[in-house]
C-alpha cells in the first residue's frame, strides 16, 4: 500500500471538455474542497478521457488545461493540500491501462451501463471505438495507480467503481495481493438545470460558467424559463418546478429562500424580480472567484509550474507503484 | 517523417514466449540479418505482446529478455547496425496505443482474421480479453511510433499491416498528415516442422532450439518421424514428405541435397544415416552460435547496457514522434 502519510487516499478527475459551470461547482468541486482537508487527494485533469468522446474535434482539450486549473484554484483547491496534475503528464496511466487490458474480459466492459447509454445518447458521435469501450478500464488505471481507498462518485458512476474492484480482485488473484479495492464515496449531486430547463451542458449553451462576467450572468439568468405554468405576473407560481429556485436553495440565505417560496406561491414576487435577486446572489458568489481566476490567468508560468510540480509528485507515486506491478506481473 | 538517415525504416518485434528455435531463425532472424544492412532497423523484444496470451502465467517473459538478446546477438544481429530494445522500456508504445484507441472502431479489430482463429485455436486460454482484442492496435503503435516504411511479415500477417494502414489513414484524415502508411515486406517462411511432424512449437516440445547442446540436437533429430510410409530400411522413401529433408534443403550443400534425394528414393540411404547427417550439419551450423551465445550470457552487464542503449535510441525517436502526435491531436 503506497502511502505517504496516514490519511486515506482519494483520486478524482475531471474531463476537460469546456468551461466549468455551476453544475461542476456544486456537483464536484465543492465536494473536493472538503475532501482535500480530510484525505490525501489526487485531482487530475483527465485529458485522455476527454478524447474518448471528443476525438474528432479535440481543439478544446489542450487549451483548457490552464482554464480548468484557474477555475480549480479560484474556487479554493490548494496544491499544498492536494496533488493537482494533468493525466497525460503521467504516462504511467497509459502503461497501467495497457497492462490491465490483458486481464480484463471484453464483456466486463460491454456490461458497464453507461457504455450502451452514452452510445445511444450521443448519436452525433461515433462511439463504437476501442478507446470508448475501454474508458472504464482507463478510469480503473487512474484510480489504482495511486492505490486510492476512495473515489467520489455520483450514484450513476457506482458500477464503474464496482468494475474497478472486480479488476483489482482479478489482478490480485492472478499476481498476488497488490492493489486495494477502491470504495465509492457517494456524492450527492444537487439538481441544477441550465437556463432553458434542460440539463446544464456546454452543447446546449445554457450554462452559468464560473468565468462568465457579471453582465453575462445577469443576461443569462433573466432569459431563464421559470415555472412554465406561470403565464402572467399575477398568477401564483410553483417554486418546486422553478430552476431559479434551485439556485436560491444553494446560494441564498435561509430566510430569503423561505420568503421567496412564500411570495412566489402568493404572486407577491414576480419572476423578473426573483431572477434579478438570483443573478445578484450568484454574482456575489462568483465575484471573488472571477477575481482570483483572472489573477491566476495572468500568471501562466506559475500555473505551468504548479502543474509540473503536481505531475512530479503524482509520477513519484505512480512509478513506485508501476515497479511493483511489473514485478508482480513478472515483466 | 522522422528519419535519421536516408535509409527507409523497418520495424519488427518478437514475442518472448520461450527459447528461440530453428523456425525462428529461418522464418525471422535470417531475414533480419539481411534487413539490418539495407534498412534503418528497429528490432524489439515484444514483452507486452507476450502478455496478450501469457497473462495468466507470465513467468517466462522477464527472464527471457537476456536469453533472446543472446540468441539475437549470437546469430549476428548487430546493435551498431540496428536499434535493439525491449518494448516495455519505451513507454511511448503504451501512450500511442492509448491515443490510437480513441479513433479505432471495435469492429476493425474484431475483423482481423487471426483474432477469431487464435481464440478458436488456443482453447486452453481465455482470450476474450480487451488486451487480446487490441493487440493489432498495439502492433500498429509499435510500427508507426517510428514511422516505419516497411514491416517484414509472413503472408498471414498482411491483414495486420492493412489494419495499420487503415488506422494511419484515419489518423491523418482527422488530425492532418503525420504518419506514413507502412508497407508489408513479404517474408517467405520456409516450411519447418517439429520432430513429431507437427508445427514447431514450444508447447509441443518438438523444437530444435538455438541453445540446444550438440548431444540434445542429435537425440532430438534421431527421434524424428521421417516418411511415415517408409516402414523398413529397404523400402524406398519419399523426401518430399520428410521433415528431415526440409532441413537438408536449408542447411546442406546442393550436391548433398541432390544425393540424399536420389538415395532416399532408391533406398540406398536409410533414415538413421540420413538423420545423423542432418544432425551433424545442424550442429556444424549451431556450433559458432552456441559459442557466441555462451560468451554473451557470461556478460550480462554488457547485455543490459546494450538494451539500455537501444531503449535510449528508440525513445529519442519515439519521443520526437509523440510530440508531433500530441500537437496534431491538440492534447
Amino acid at each position: 500500500m503506497t502511502k505517504n502519510n496516514s490519511r486515506e487516499r482519494v483520486v478524482s478527475g475531471m474531463r476537460p471538455t469546456g468551461k466549468l459551470h455551476l453544475g461542476h461547482y456544486h456537483g464536484v468541486l465543492k465536494n473536493w474542497l472538503t475532501l482535500q482537508n480530510q484525505y490525501d487527494c489526487f485531482f487530475f485533469i483527465a485529458d485522455w478521457h476527454g478524447l474518448t468522446t471528443e476525438y474528432s474535434s479535440p481543439q478544446g482539450i489542450a487549451g483548457s488545461r490552464r482554464e480548468i486549473l484557474a477555475d480549480w484554484l479560484a474556487v479554493g483547491l490548494d496544491p499544498k493540500k492536494a496533488t493537482i496534475f494533468v493525466q497525460s503528464d503521467v504516462k504511467e496511466h497509459a502503461e497501467l491501462h495497457l497492462l490491465l487490458s490483458m486481464i480484463v474480459p471484453v464483456p466486463w466492459l460491454e456490461r458497464v451501463p453507461s457504455y450502451q447509454e452514452m452510445q445511444q445518447e450521443l448519436t452525433t458521435k461515433d462511439l463504437s471505438t476501442y478507446g470508448f469501450l475501454g474508458y472504464p478500464l482507463l478510469q480503473t488505471a487512474d484510480i489504482i495507480l495511486y492505490n486510492a481507498n476512495k473515489v467520489p462518485v455520483g450514484v450513476d458512476q457506482v458500477p464503474h467503481i464496482e468494475l474497478s474492484r472486480e479488476i483489482v480482485r482479478r489482478f490480485n488473484s492472478l499476481y498476488g495481493p497488490l492493489f486495494v479495492e477502491p470504495k465509492p464515496l457517494l456524492t450527492e449531486a444537487p439538481k441544477l438545470l441550465g437556463m432553458d430547463r434542460r440539463k446544464m451542458s456546454k452543447s446546449y449553451d445554457n450554462c452559468l460558467t464560473l468565468s462568465d462576467s457579471a453582465a453575462t450572468i445577469e443576461k443569462k439568468v433573466l432569459s431563464a424559463i421559470t415555472d412554465p405554468d406561470r403565464k402572467r405576473r399575477e398568477d401564483p407560481g410553483n417554486p418546486d418546478v422553478c430552476l431559479i429556485f434551485d439556485y436560491h436553495k444553494l446560494h441564498s440565505e435561509k430566510e430569503t429562500i423561505q420568503k421567496i417560496d412564500r411570495e412566489c406561491r402568493s404572486a407577491a414576487i414576480g419572476c423578473v424580480e426573483d431572477k434579478k435577486m438570483m443573478a445578484a446572489t450568484i454574482n456575489k458568489f462568483l465575484d471573488p472567484i472571477r477575481k482570483k481566476r483572472e489573477e491566476w490567468l495572468g500568471q501562466t508560468d506559475r500555473m505551468d509550474e504548479l502543474l509540473g510540480d503536481g505531475a512530479r509528485r503524482a509520477r513519484a507515486v505512480a512509478q513506485e507503484m508501476m515497479e511493483k506491478v511489473r514485478k508482480a506481473m513478472k515483466i
